[in-house]
């Protein structure tokens, strides 16, 4: 794991994020390295948000993962600031590797710098060995995660 | 429901949100009326972000029900923009009077309007009836959230 770079996603990484997106078993229906051009305009929205952080793992100058983290000011417990981890990918080639918690690290490290008291994600049921995942890194599973598609 | 208004919540209308959020099983344990500044703070930043959109629903001159929607911009699914709902609360009189579903079809269609593709919210585990609330709604219990305390 030496010279792992954590580091803003410029716009000349989004193929290699797409292709992660994509090489999952529920973003394999869900994703398409066809048109890239929904995910640039994508990219060039979070880049405007200063309470976007859209993120890669880099290691010898190639991609191997990522993760959005969304600050999310709020009123409830005291104006407590959160945030929220969304698109956590690690290359199929790196599964295994603590790159994923590494990931996790840096959103819950990054989090704690901008003042959040709280970390939260949701993950699809589906997804077991995230979940065990999650719970080693110290998340409570207290909640339940409803989604509407429009 | 007559002359019920949705709309952005003013400084002003703070005191009775966090008298809302207070009177709340869980929100008894996190919430204090005694020092508004920490909300009164976290309301001038929300009010300055364009993603974000604490409303109040007003009937009569009377603050009886709030939600915060937060607009998530994001690669996955194709570039898709979602949208997050949270601290929906109903003044304790008006329970059972349709204006949670009020507020959140509010809360749908202006997701919708904003271009969203999807609507997300956690409710705590325990929070039974807030479940089949949103399932009679249309949403789906296809998520476990997670949540670590900083």
């Amino acid at each position: 794991m030496e010279d792992l770079e954590i580091r803003a996603a410029a716009a000349e990484d989004v193929p290699a994020i797409v292709a992660m997106l994509a090489d999952d078993p529920l973003g394999a229906r869900r994703e398409s390295l066809e048109d890239l051009a929904p995910y640039l305009a994508a990219h060039a929205r979070l880049s405007a948000d200063p309470n976007q952080h859209l993120m890669v793992a880099v290691r010898a100058g190639r991609v191997i993962g990522t993760l959005q983290l969304t600050v999310v000011p709020g009123l409830s417990r005291k104006g407590a600031t959160r945030s929220i981890i969304e698109g956590v990918r690690v290359h199929s080639d790196e599964r295994g590797s603590g790159l994923g918690t590494r990931l996790i690290e840096w959103a819950v490290d990054a989090s704690r710098r901008q003042g959040c008291q709280l970390v939260q994600l949701t993950s699809d049921a589906s997804r077991t060995d995230a979940h065990r995942f999650y719970e080693r890194l110290g998340f409570a599973a207290s909640h339940v995660g409803f989604k509407l598609q429009l």
